[in-house]
């Protein structure tokens, strides 16, 4: 283990609650706490065990806290240091007063994600677990935390290992053959032998990658604009999506409230509505900031319900929405249906060009059920159930699978282009390496601290 | 021990954070969590001990969370029943899931407040302590922490319960010469005792309903506003008093800013300052919303800072602001004395009726320790450094101390009207019956209920 400095933070979020929590981790830790801790000496207390006292300030000798205190030892901890977590009522004064008092006694404000990166650092998890913690913290939907926790259990760092093994063993084994050259074709068979391996790990990376555009609709949900001229049925539309299906993290009375209640989860899709004030000013959107802006601000979304009036001819305004919309992802709602046609249907299609079109009448609750199926089916094309596979959602994992891709790409020219085997191997190498930076087997320091610094304080 | 159902309550604040906990209380705890949890067996393992595991969702046996859970089993836990405490990482989404699957599982979401509610119910705290736990959550300022801190060490209670134990020994000493009347003049003898006792504990109230008063200061800090004609100097004021004096509760980067920065710290005295924004627009307040509405909205303050121009002579819009806020907590601020005197001092003091009248000059850094001097003045007469006094600062104490003080007038006037000694005890019985109301020993079940229900969730 390496030898670091205490540090300390309150390791829950900031804010009225029933527990606040400061964490200590390093060599100091126990040692910092039972100065300020009026209770058992937690020098001698077991590891791993929770104790009742109070907290007294050694300056003025008075009782800051009545708190729980946990004792556990290296190695056998989140950072594989002594680490301490004194748990104490929820409040803002005595949480922020009680970090100072470790601080004063020692120990250092950490920095964000440094625990985790001590974890790292200290060999308990790889990069890309770390990187899943932070993925877990972040998580607005089931989906999303579904695809973090097992890439923390490992999933996604056991793969990467098998086919960094796969491409090892391949160097490995061309370098005997070119070593040992005991028959006349050595020189094939090991091209053959490269050709085929690289192929498999290549399969594999494109497996991934396929993945991953789902890994990052489930981690993030898919940013959904409602659009449509005045009185058309947006905010029916957006009422009826947010009541038929479950909000996806349950709101609790007395607790703030934040962008979750935006999500819904539609047939396992996470939607997330953009802005609810937003959505129902669409409708002068284009007059207030222009045809140019508007395209610019449509395009953030994953996902256009544009809506139409079955009742009402298509007017310029219509037409004009298609126009911005067109190349995005679109499924167009005709609703009103109820009441008497007077929309163009041949000219909706037309100008819907191939995207989903469907009817609904919101009023009478009919035809959501086909919005539902249109929306799962364009993104998932009904594959979304199969979540035993280990999506990667981390856009940095993204972009070094892509490399590893163009990596083999390479070695794969190479081989065809007969080029010598040495030179091949650097190319597998390099894919090699490529993938270790995923798990943080070969990657820069200055990269593991700029990761490290996007975590949440106390982490 | 009472016995309820086992109830389940996220117990750190909603948001991003590091950790996140889920707290079972009572008789199921352990076997509930022991059953989504793939580690060690809980039921055996040894109380206050905490434990690395999974949580796996028993129905479709996909990993939820990777988590360290403390068992706690009674009678020594925080509601003296069996308490579990699962702490994950702090994801939204996966600690929701977590408390869904505790609740699947036969828990109950706790209302806010149960679990403090049951410690009080299983006679481990008293009324008076389960309220300072949320005094505590709730506490802005250092002072404000101290207090509830006290409080919830017991030490109010044992103040209660001493004049209690001396009122019903009156009671009883009364009861005795009545019964045992050996000498003539008992009657005499027991209406002056009745006098003496009652005196000492009505002065004993008096002076906690006095500190009361400092007591709620320091719970919510002094509302303070800050008015004035436009470019008299009331930014550099609010920067003035923000900068000369740390903010009581340390802004820590990445996380939420809240009001607390608004707090500043004046010689002990905590003062909130009022909405920024709102401050700054002040000078137009009066013409925007009327005279009536302004005096409403000023009358919120407990401390009006008006600023003047030493520079300008007064205009009438001074005199409307004076005529506003004169009978309010006010002090007058006479700023830009580095500047030539336009300003009539005489037609100013008259103007502040006896209240105090600063001069500075912000812009060369005098007179702010003036100014401070008068705030500590105005709220403390200089007493609050005497913070070994236990506080009352609750609005509920307050009133039953009032009460019981009209009370204890009611027993000393029908002393001295001669009133028959049993009508006199009933008055004193009453007191006692008052203050037990303090501690919560002679409370109603629906005032109990009605006390908790302002806690916060998981407390």
């Amino acid at each position: 283990m390496l030898d670091f400095d205490t540090i300390a933070a309150i390791s829950t979020p900031l804010g009225e609650g029933a527990i606040a929590i400061v964490r200590l981790s390093g060599t100091e830790a126990v040692s910092i706490a039972n100065r300020l801790y009026d209770g058992r000496d937690l020098d001698v207390v077991d590891s791993h065990t929770m104790h009742y006292g109070r907290v007294i300030d050694p300056n003025t000798e008075e009782m800051i806290e009545e708190v729980m205190v946990s004792v556990m030892r290296a190695p056998k901890t989140f950072t594989r240091e002594d680490v301490v977590e004194i748990n104490c009522h929820g409040g803002l004064a005595s949480v922020n007063r009680l970090l100072e008092l470790t601080l004063e006694l020692g120990a250092r404000l950490a920095e964000p994600g440094e625990f985790t990166k001590r974890a790292f650092l200290n060999g308990r998890i790889d990069l890309s677990q770390a990187e899943a913690v932070m993925d877990l913290i972040r998580a607005k939907t089931d989906k999303a935390m579904n695809v973090a926790v097992k890439q923390l259990d490992g999933k996604l760092s056991k793969l990467i290992e098998r086919l960094r093994q796969d491409l090892i063993e391949t160097v490995a084994q061309v370098e005997v053959n070119i070593d040992y050259p005991e028959y006349d074709d050595v020189e094939d068979m090991t091209k053959e032998l490269m050709l085929s391996r690289t192929k498999s790990v290549y399969q594999e990376i494109e497996r991934l990658l396929e993945m991953a555009k789902q890994g990052k609709i489930l981690r993030e949900g898919i940013s959904t604009a409602i659009i449509g001229r005045p009185n058309v049925g947006k905010s029916s539309l957006m009422n009826a999506l947010v009541q038929e299906n479950k909000a996806i993290v349950t709101e609790i009375p007395g607790t703030t409230r934040d962008v979750i209640e935006e999500y819904v989860n539609v047939r396992g899709v996470p939607l997330r509505l953009v802005d609810t004030a937003g959505i129902r000013d669409t409708e002068d959107i284009v007059e207030k900031i222009g045809v140019e802006r508007s395209r610019q601000v449509l395009k953030e979304a994953d996902l256009i319900l544009l809506v139409l009036n079955h009742n009402e001819r298509l007017t310029d305004q219509d037409r004009q929405l298609f126009d911005l919309v067109s190349d995005l992802g679109l499924i167009v709602l005709i609703n009103k249906t109820d009441l008497d046609q007077q929309l163009d249907y041949d000219e909706v299609y037309q100008l819907s060009q191939g995207h989903p079109v469907i009817t609904t009448s919101l009023i009478e609750e009919a035809g959501i059920d086909h919005l539902e199926e249109a929306i799962a089916n364009t993104f998932f094309d009904g594959q979304i159930e199969a979540d035993d596979l280990s999506y990667v959602s981390n856009v940095r994992h993204i972009q070094l699978l892509k490399q590893a891709l163009g990596s083999l790409e390479d070695a794969t020219s190479a081989i065809h282009d007969d080029m010598p085997m040495d030179l091949i191997q650097i190319d597998v190498t390099r894919t090699w390496e490529l993938l270790g930076e995923i798990i943080g087997d070969t990657v820069e320091d200055s990269l593991i601290d700029q990761l490290f610094s996007q975590f949440c304080l106390g982490k």
